[in-house]
């Protein structure tokens, strides 16, 4: 029997392991969204579309692919969490509903449309919207390339782990596939001789080397590579610094992980060895402002510098015709004929007792007392502001990370948490939102009580945009105060407790982690103008680069 | 002495009305808040883009302005609610921050950038999506034509009521202007001839007509052209239906107002005698799916049409040299032998008596008791579905009534009912909202309890996309059940109260409208498949068409 295109779309979905799409329904869309309630995939109701692609997206980051489903037009309330997983590199697929073909050629005006382009086959504005914050984009329009397209646009999402956009008018969900020829999608290569070149190369960099260090990134985590870095990492004795988007690249309980670097905003120890290795292996992370520590990085000449975005450079030399992946893989292979005795404290040695006080919490001892009592089987998912820039030195397990530590956007913390759950029930999810953050998308908790899911959510209040009061203060940084606590009352399940000292931290988050079937919210009251170390030296770096 | 490029943008919307900004704050435009704080014109600070983008929408519809202010990238989360601004012609000003230029051309790299066209000079990511769902654009980051392109965009949003967007990169926020050649903006005219002789065939058709009707949209209200219309329906004693999009173009209490039109949507009265009429008056509407009753209306060959986006029609010829607002404006001054004697019930004759029962309430007996107890001096913001589909026959004054009834986006109630009150602190606004697309917006509520605004805010809670109920019936239409009236609680201010019966719903909403200084939060619990008679005959046009 033929398939329908919709079918063939779910089915595929389906054999590339995806269980899950996160979104909202809508007329264009809805026959779509009858066909997955009749799929083993499940439908996961989210209360807007900005937050199914942040809960896309952090399913894409835990199991490699996201996907999100939305309806045509309104729908493009996502563009901020798609712009997010296009600029982190994440894998999400979105799925749009559209106005059928044959309704857009008897009238253009419907409603959900918006026509800027006045086009006269079909509204393509939200395509071309779409096009600037995805990597690939398919309109299933035609039966005898639908197979393809889909093909086509799902191959380019694993290989470039780039969002792409796939929009379905609504008079082809139920049409049969009519392929005329398959096409194969071909896996990219490297060139082998070029890759030997540079392997070549960085084992005479090597030899010569003192002290390297790695400086791991996101990319290691996209493309599955962190056990291919570690091996070779163990092979030589190579400490290995992760970037803050990276953080998590390799355990961190590894004796291996360094800790993260980021330039002037690191740990003064972590800074201090990172800086004094004389060569600097770059691996898989973009630099940017936030990633070099507001260009405070200091990086050595004597560099081995691999990502997707600009490819492999040697010192001052490209090797255009190299894959990262291939790259990555291959440096296990390499033969070097010594092993680094480094001289550092592994990150995971940090680990200290935590002696709660009756003292007003404050961020540093609120972390403080959350790394006492993290497991490797916690995920810690956090929007940004001190809730990103406190967790940098949590220890944590590989790809157990989740945040907007590049692109920056607000709001990715509550419904990270819910979805990161609902990915990897076997772990505990702790979500960590500052409060301006948390008003954007607090109320995605209704999903985690519709779909049983039990997140620790701990609310850094210190009412308002924290991280702006240092850069210019005013009263557009203040926000309306809420009772965080009573969210669960009006979404009909969870708990919500609010703390003040660390004691009560203490104990809140001792109960909260051993207690397991709905959600916990904790509201930490902090002062206004209590940060954490790394973001009094963010604001010290941002004023000092204002000054140049 | 000069003025900065930020102060001028600020003291030219201020000559032109504009007294709010909506918007969240953010490092890339955190100067030009500091401005804005500094300036007579109060920003309103908002929990998300999404719903800054609704409240200026809604400031824009009665004020003829609205503005939204956001930073850069993730302040995309507003292009859903500036694409409804935009199908439905809301003039809105959108100015974003970005990123210096100085600080780009040193790295590419930079926080809240998207970088998706990879260009030299500066991301023009953000641009690309706004060129999408606005009628304008200008980056300001030139000072001398700065000013030009303030003027150039500012002249086109109020001409062409269709939003527009300023992007201005952090380091020019202060720059001082420095303008070479000041532009004129010349205002578009008709041409003369062209206007007069289709005036003199409106006289020839409207001499011949045994019974005209105008149905008047949208686009009256947005170029202010209610009154202009009234005189010249006065003059010849026409009667006035309006569109969906177009409720309250002209008062309801007029007893020339026959009613909303909307094909086979109508009340059957409405839609009888329209169909009857032998000359149809089209003016300042969009012939939508929506407006046209799912393409069920019925439009005589005896045509008189004109709107912006198609311009003047009669019969099957066209004038492509004539304004619209020119039309309008010139059709009182025509000259007519007759006056037409019409046999209608006016519209706001069907005020009725209220007597509430000990009965379950239904979306009908809310909406007859709403009708009660409406006093003129109320607007009615509504978000999409029963909300928008039962108050439909409310009957309201000239420009009172606000919904996404084109695009039809969820979400537009909650933020549309708050800006509409802080824009009209002499009226009291009721804004109307389903479950569904209260969920997406609620806590916009905090704002409300903030700047001490306080809509009266119904929430018909049918637990569930109602809409979509009777098109596709699956879980997928099910949302999780809030306690709304807790909000409140949460929020720090307003009152919420459930109720269940006619007495109750009267007894709450009288104690509402008479109480000022806080928000009232009404949630009606309504049976899952409660429908308006509106909503039923939708569903019955759309199940006829798709059969088609």
């Amino acid at each position: 029997m033929t398939l329908s295109i919709g079918q063939y779309l779910l089915d595929k979905l389906h054999s590339i392991g995806v269980r899950h799409i996160y979104g909202l329904p809508g007329d264009y869309v809805l026959k779509f969204n009858k066909l997955i309630e009749e799929h083993p995939i499940k439908f996961i109701n989210c209360t807007i579309e900005n937050s199914a692609g942040y809960m896309a997206d952090a399913e894409a980051r835990l199991l490699g692919l996201g996907v999100a489903c939305i309806t045509y037009g309104v729908g493009i309330g996502i563009a901020n969490s798609i712009a997010q997983a296009f600029v982190e590199s994440s894998p999400v697929i979105i799925i749009s509903g559209a106005a059928g073909t044959d309704e857009f050629s008897k009238c253009h005006y419907l409603h959900h449309l918006i026509n800027k382009t006045q086009q006269d086959q079909a509204d393509i504005t939200q395509l071309e919207i779409f096009k600037q914050i995805t990597g690939a984009q398919a309109v299933l329009n035609d039966p005898t390339t639908a197979e393809n397209e889909i093909n086509r646009v799902i191959h380019y999402c694993l290989e470039n782990k780039k969002p792409v956009y796939i929009e379905i008018p609504r008079n082809f969900i139920h049409m049969p596939l009519d392929t005329c020829k398959k096409i194969e999608f071909v896996k990219k290569e490297s060139e082998n001789s070029s890759l030997k070149e540079a392997l070549d190369e960085v084992v005479s960099i090597l030899q010569k080397s003192r002290q390297p260090v790695i400086w791991a990134g996101h990319e290691i985590l996209r493309h599955r590579l962190s056990s291919d870095l570690l091996k070779f990492a163990e092979e030589y004795n190579i400490p290995i610094a992760s970037s803050l988007l990276g953080k998590t690249a390799i355990s961190e309980h590894h004796p291996l992980f360094l800790g993260l670097y980021q330039g002037g905003m690191s740990r003064p120890e972590v800074q201090q060895f990172f800086e004094k290795c004389d060569c600097h292996i770059i691996l898989g992370t973009v630099l940017s402002d936030v990633e070099t520590g507001i260009f405070s990085a200091k990086i050595k000449e004597n560099i081995i510098f691999a990502n997707t975005l600009e490819g492999i450079r040697i010192h001052h030399h490209t090797y255009p015709n190299i894959l990262f992946q291939d790259f990555i893989k291959d440096l296990k292979t390499i033969k070097l004929q010594k092993k680094f005795s480094n001289q550092f404290h592994s990150h995971s040695s940090r680990k200290l007792p935590f002696i709660s006080r009756n003292a007003k919490i404050t961020v540093t001892r609120l972390f403080e007392c959350l790394q006492y009592y993290l497991k490797k089987d916690n995920i810690v998912v956090t929007d940004i502001g001190d809730a990103l820039f406190g967790s940098e030195d949590l220890i944590l397990d590989e790809n157990s990370f989740l945040a907007s530590a590049y692109f920056e956007t607000l709001g990715f913390g509550a419904p990270g948490a819910i979805a990161a759950q609902l990915a990897m029930p076997g772990k505990r999810v702790i979500g960590i939102v500052g409060d301006g953050g948390f008003q954007m998308t607090a109320m995605e908790l209704a999903t985690a009580v519709r779909y049983k899911l039990d997140p620790v959510i701990i609310v850094l209040n210190n009412h308002g945009y924290g991280t702006e009061r240092p850069l210019l203060e005013g009263s557009y940084n203040d926000i309306q105060d809420w009772n965080y606590t009573k969210i669960p009352e009006v979404v009909g399940g969870g708990v919500g407790i609010e703390v003040r000292t660390e004691m009560e931290f203490e104990k809140v988050l001792q109960e909260a982690l051993s207690t397991r079937g709905h959600f916990f919210l904790i509201e930490a009251e902090l002062d206004k103008l209590d940060f954490s170390p790394t973001m009094k030296r963010f604001s010290a770096l941002v004023h000092k680069n204002a000054k140049k």
